[in-house]
């Protein structure tokens, strides 16, 4: 089943451009896969900025703790980013940091840089401790491995991240009115796998911006896209999205927030982590169904969020959908849920274009069997209104199958 | 799937004891199922005190909001209790309203009491009308049957009551020190399976109760046992738990706060709360292991309760479980999403008897032999400290199965 690309799979990796100041490089360091590429390496030029968001969790991994601390000292440059699969470094106590040093270490000594200008994730199993041999055999090989970035090297990277994925995630976008690129690769398989672990995007563009300003945009963006959507409501221990702005295009220098081409990079930053998004959903385990859920009428835009999120993270609606079946009682159930301001005698629910309900009644002209045929499609829009306010948000889920349990109750064992 | 009884059930229906001033009816009304009882009605007699707690939804079912309304006069007696299967009159508009109005008048007339004297719940799927011929055909039917409360009355009782739950379920337990008894049914497969909507308990003593006082220990009892479940974290449009203390008993009079024998009453309507809502979790949809999660060490008690509700509730942990995996990462990965205080690096877990984790690492004894010997018991215990305070909780829950997903994603179609 983990092997079988997924039915919501896009036909092909796009093609995405070189961004000059990046090179690539990956190698199959034998962490814990047979027979395939377990490490990535991008260099970035000198002067690149960067920008980071993390998990939430409580129990961050130690490639985490270590980007916390390497951008909490002010110079929010970066000279290397590297990711290693199949072993998530998380709770693995003192083990676990100096592993994320000796990762650093050799990867600055090598590249004649400093350690702390090396940004860190890991993915996969937590708990277990990450091979010092493999790391000092193989990180260097890694180096050796470096090319200019190029449309093969993106996608044998976004190969090297993965781990229960079942295939590549990458996305890219031209800056409006610029010819600056900003291309992402992704890796996630469920907004949330932990014993995986999880959720990462590694995020390139040849502008240059100033780090305040790469922040902001890129904290807008995961706001927009990554926080937006849920496969299992679980939260990982090594969530890491990392923006990297080499400003080789040195005449595209987004230095001022009034810049008036903001907008333009914000838009390609948003479609691009949004694309990606999307494609962690649609390898979401398990998964059959892609699926749009908007919230209107809330009391501001967070409830609307909220009243989404807890509609896209029920059990119950999720094998609903699965099941092709038309049961939105599942829906009020998950809007009553949500703690958020919700008006049931206004509430108004939509089943792709078919309008089920109004006036807290199911309406006389509602066909159950034309909302069952759009469930029937791979993908399915669901919106409600709750009649309170103004608010509104759309969030993404997929369903929950057999398929799922089986993933993640067979394949540690 | 649902027809089988579920392998964590209780081997036998308790012999519970008559209950002075209680008399019960069931009838088999058509109200959905056919050839099985799908009505149950309690009579009290005059002077029974009641006290309740209701679901959290904000799209409450009807009998939700005419039980509110009732409590709400200020006169907290009770004549009666109705209660149908198969139908939750949830999310019907002022068709809901009105069907509930005239099952409490049905009634009221038979009995010769006020209507809202008398209390309703209704469970089973959302969004359908309550059958009003079925109602007025069945309801005076329902009246004819009534008898004293006797064992096999609250056995067929709580058989009238169920929906997808696969036995019976009913508890009781003496008052310490008095010759008062409480005695309660309760149906729910899940805590929440809101299609088939969802927990109910009906509990009565002979005791003479003072209304503030009963509601009181009902909420002190509610929060120990029902709040401290979950199946499938979803939330239910009709979750009702009553408590009528009809006052035959009249030498046991409890009216004032300092009653030394209040203790003991607590005490009894605790066992008989937890005895229900643990009967529930062991027919959760597609159980196939009954689950307590103690957590320790918390900032305080509801932080402890969250946590432990975090790890109850996630996917990635109950699938573990059904697999019987001891796949202790995914412990790790819940504490850290639960959003309340927790030292990752003195994090303690044990799989029932053997110690996993200390100082936020694996210990060097641990046998995953020994946990996963553990985990293949019918009956789960996981222990967590998180080293940061002296808060503490216990929680239930069950496995994530394949059957889960079978019972969901089927039923109603």
């Amino acid at each position: 089943m983990a092997d079988a690309v997924s039915p919501l799979a896009p036909d092909t990796f796009p093609t995405m451009p070189p961004i000059a100041g990046v090179r690539l490089a990956t190698h199959a360091g034998g962490i814990k896969y047979e027979e395939r590429a377990d490490l990535f390496l991008a260099t970035l030029a000198a002067g690149t900025t960067v920008a980071g968001t993390f998990t939430k969790s409580l129990c961050p991994s130690a490639p985490v703790d270590w980007c916390r601390q390497v951008l909490s000292d002010g110079d929010r440059t970066a000279r290397a980013i590297v990711c290693n699969s199949g072993n998530a470094n998380a709770f693995t106590g003192q083990a676990g940091w100096a592993a994320a040093q000796l990762t650093a270490e050799t990867i600055a000594d090598a590249l004649g840089v400093l350690p702390d200008r090396v940004f860190l994730a890991s993915t996969g199993v937590i708990g277990e401790i990450l091979p010092e041999e493999a790391l000092r055999d193989g990180l260097p090989k890694l180096v050796d491995n470096l090319t200019t970035s190029s449309p093969d090297g993106w996608a044998q990277s976004a190969d090297a991240i993965r781990t229960t994925d079942t295939y590549q995630k990458g996305a890219y976008a031209r800056i409006g009115g610029c010819a600056s690129h900003i291309v992402g690769i992704a890796k996630g398989s469920g907004m949330i796998a932990p014993d995986m672990a999880t959720m990462l995007a590694f995020v390139f563009t040849d502008a240059a911006v100033e780090p305040s300003l790469l922040q902001r945009c890129l904290s807008n963006a995961v706001e927009r896209s990554f926080n937006r959507i849920t496969v299992d409501s679980d939260t990982s221990t090594s969530d890491t999205v990392l923006l990297f702005a080499t400003g080789e295009q040195i005449d595209e220098d987004f230095t001022t927030e009034d810049d008036p081409r903001l907008p333009a990079l914000q838009e390609a930053l948003d479609t691009v982590l949004l694309d990606l998004a999307h494609q962690i959903v649609r390898d979401g385990e398990g998964a059959t169904k892609f699926v749009e859920v908007t919230v209107t009428g809330a009391a501001d835009d967070m409830a609307a969020k909220a009243i989404g999120l807890a509609i896209a993270n029920s059990p119950l609606v999720k094998t609903a959908l699965a099941a092709e079946d038309a049961n939105w009682g599942r829906i009020v159930m998950a809007v009553g849920k949500a703690g958020e301001a919700a008006d049931r005698d206004r509430l108004e629910i939509w089943i792709g274009p078919e309008q089920v309900t109004a006036e807290g009644w199911v309406l006389p002209s509602y066909s159950e069997e034309r909302a069952t045929a759009h469930l029937q499609e791979d993908e399915v829009v669901i919106r409600v209104d709750v009649g309170v306010g103004n608010g509104n948000a759309t969030v993404w889920t997929c369903d929950l199958t057999a398929g799922y349990i089986e993933i993640n109750a067979g394949y540690r064992s």
